[in-house]
């Protein structure tokens, strides 16, 4: 423990993932001292058990698969994926699950850390159970941030628990490759677990109930799920009424009655995740652990004295790792504010430093499948439910001179959602290989407010498939 | 021929390349009968001889190189690039110099096309000498806008011309890699075509005589030549004193009397372009063929009644094909907008429709080469040398993580260039592997002059490369 004197911080951070650890940067970078906790590996979920090892293990099917679409250097291509070089690749992205690196980080922030389960025991107080049995009282002089992130919800489905069934953890940590997945969920994580282990030669059946990636355009969500078919995965829409592990350790996975049973080596839940609040005390300061809600600078509604801030998955306002950091730098310098009193307890203004404004209607994602869907902003439906006077351009990546120099027959897709009351792009959708690289540009459109005129002057370099800004412009002006 | 009647037109252009084809296109859809006056073949350089066989030529050898960077999928590599194979692609990027395609686009887009040489005799007229030896006169009711493009300077070297030289035409079309090739020029088009043979197996020398990419920021050009040079590119800064092609064909190069001469098996020249004026009758009209200059809508100072106008490569502004194209947009819909009275002939505001005003400090520019640069607005030079008080602020484009999962030791830099009056970035330069998708983000924010503050709530999604906003955005706050 680095620190002297009392137990006592201005700040006390609970859960040590990005985005704790960003509150408690950008607070410190406010003059605050601040103590963050942690009774995991400190860089959290997204380091070592998603983003980060999804990622390390989805790039080097698609590296492979670019090059087998360009003629001329597809003949190079002559073998498979190296499964154990892959997921060595995984392993040293995840540091080999060591956290030492991160807490040199947060020393080198002048951040101190305190390794155990914090529980709030009162205003501005927080327990710390130990490793080695003991508790330790640390208070806050200014605020408590609660980043304790989200955990998978397991479905009520009879014996799954006992099935024992990975989660995105197990499955993004595994030293061998099963011979055969199922997957629960037609989500992100579904989506991109479908691909990982397809890729790494693993049969897969995805067991969804409903739309598959369903949050996004049907136009994007339809050709990864195609393009799944193609490589083999099995997608059935059903809803398991049981699931047990035999004795020779397989799962068995029961539809129904009159259905064949899904025999496979692991199943895998990836049907959502819901705020992992679970003893830390927030009942005993008035605060409802599933309906946390929070204001744009994530101050918990209903804490007395406003000193209670939760922050990135467990508000519950978008679950994406680089949405939480945005909230935690709003956070971080919202309480440094308040703490020096230059910020008024009761107001953050839009856009202003300490309000996370764009979590409303201004938020990217990416799924990383074959193809890529990058996404920004509102849907069509979305904007259509919101009431906007839109219009909706849409247009064939792969007619973009870019798109086809860097692709043999690139197959993808575009589309603008436009507020044409504002001439403002208020969403934007993405479909096809390497579109992820290309959100960003939506993201300042829309962020930025550039109206459609200005936009126009803004020229894509020829021939990138940005061109496809230069078409979806046209096309709206000749609409 | 298409039209019926006389041979009067609202307007003629001049060159049916991507540029003559945009300002028909957007005159022909602003109500004008426009025809469109080619020698060669309909579509232009960019088509058939620069951008899109190049870059068709580049591709093959950056996805080889970029599987080769991830492990787990490197090893499925084991071959070399098909030459025969990748001369192919090219080939099927330029139609295999077929111009039918664009002739019906023509068609569809209701511009008529006579083949031909045109000289503008007279206001608003033209005289077009046909392969038939007959001249066919055109006149225009509205305007004449010259698309005729650049072409390549040969520099005053004795011998040089008379030894055969190639230029980016000849280099680009090849049907076999010659084994060993000198550059003359140290510019975009060398250093693409550095990559291009290198990759295709000759060897390369370029011989400049300043700073390699001069126009670039020195942290980008220098990456791009040490690239070249670890691949085998020789560098050798002299200026040729004479070139002769030998009897055995090969080439002779000296470059003083007490050098080694360097012997290639061909020379292409890549030391600027000129426009291309020649022959065009600007004299006649009062025009300086040598100093074409316009205003923001491409109109021509000096021409007599506003009716001349030049579009593109040929106005020296900016020599790439999306600024043209861009500056033809405007171009088409000034002139239509004209035709009709509804835009005064002395005023175009900027930033408008009929205004090229990104032409001054907003042009965006890409190099193809391993690694890209991609740069859009002012160079930390040019802003200096504009009086602006900026701050630069330089990023490692490889410790962003979405860098890391695209390539193991992913090596690439990001610069902004921020005006601190008006907080806004006014230039950006990237280089790395894969940036040319990254720039439209920076055109689009510098563009739209979107606030830093509002930028900071453009959040990019994780793990992308274009994180590296989020880092130059804290490395700005906290410099």
């Amino acid at each position: 423990m680095n620190h002297s004197g009392s137990d006592t911080w201005d700040l006390i951070v609970l859960g040590a993932g990005a985005v704790g650890e960003n509150v408690a940067d950008y607070a410190t970078k406010g003059g605050l001292r601040t103590v963050i906790v942690e009774a995991q590996l400190v860089g959290g979920e997204c380091s070592y058990w998603a983003c980060m090892p999804s990622k390390a293990l989805l790039r080097p099917a698609a590296a492979r698969l670019a090059v087998q679409r360009v003629a001329g250097a597809s003949a190079a291509v002559t073998g498979d994926l190296d499964v154990a070089a892959v997921l060595e690749r995984r392993t040293g992205f995840t540091s080999a699950w060591d956290d030492a690196n991160q807490v040199s980080w947060l020393d080198s922030a002048g951040i101190d850390l305190v390794r155990g389960r914090g529980r709030i025991v009162g205003e501005r107080t927080v327990d710390v159970a130990q490793a080695d049995g003991t508790v330790r009282r640390l208070t806050a002089t200014h605020a408590v941030a609660v980043c304790t992130g989200s955990v998978p919800t397991l479905p009520p489905i009879e014996g799954l628990a006992d099935a024992k069934p990975w989660t995105s953890r197990e499955a993004t940590s595994i030293t061998d490759v099963p011979g055969s997945v199922a997957i629960l969920g037609g989500g992100v994580v579904a989506a991109e677990l479908a691909t990982i282990y397809r890729s790494l030669g693993a049969e897969v059946t995805v067991i969804l109930r409903g739309r598959f990636l369903s949050r996004f355009e049907d136009f994007a969500s339809d050709r990864v799920r195609a393009s799944l078919e193609e490589s083999g995965v099995h997608f059935v829409t059903a809803s398991p009424s049981s699931v047990t592990r035999a004795q020779d350790g397989r799962v068995h996975i029961t539809l129904g009655h009159n259905v064949e049973p899904i025999i496979v080596d692991e199943i895998i839940v990836a049907t959502g995740r819901h705020s992992a609040t679970t003893g830390l005390g927030l009942e005993d300061v008035g605060v409802s652990p599933t309906d946390l809600r929070v204001d744009d600078s994530m101050r918990v509604a209903g804490a007395h004295g406003d000193w209670l801030y939760a922050v990135g998955d467990v508000n519950g306002r978008a679950l994406y790792t680089h949405q939480g950091k945005y909230q935690a730098r709003a956070a971080g310098l919202a309480i440094a504010a308040r703490a020096a009193s230059t910020l008024p307890s009761d107001l953050t203004e839009p856009w202003s430093d300490h309000a996370a404004t764009a979590d409303h209607a201004h938020v990217p994602s990416v799924v990383f499948t074959e193809p890529e869907i990058a996404t920004v902003g509102l849907t069509s439906e979305e904007a259509d439910q919101a009431g906007l006077p839109i219009r909706v351009i849409d247009h064939d990546l792969g007619s973009v001179a870019g798109a086809a120099v860097r692709s043999d027959g690139y197959a993808g897709a575009v589309r603008a959602v436009i507020d044409l009351e504002r001439q403002l792009i208020v969403g934007m959708t993405f479909v096809g290989q390497d579109v992820s690289e290309l959100l960003h540009a939506a993201t300042i459109a829309i962020v930025g407010e550039v109206p459609l005129d200005r936009l126009w002057h803004a020229v894509p370099a020829y021939p990138t498939m940005n061109e496809v800004w230069l078409r979806l412009l046209e096309a709206e002006r000749y609409a």
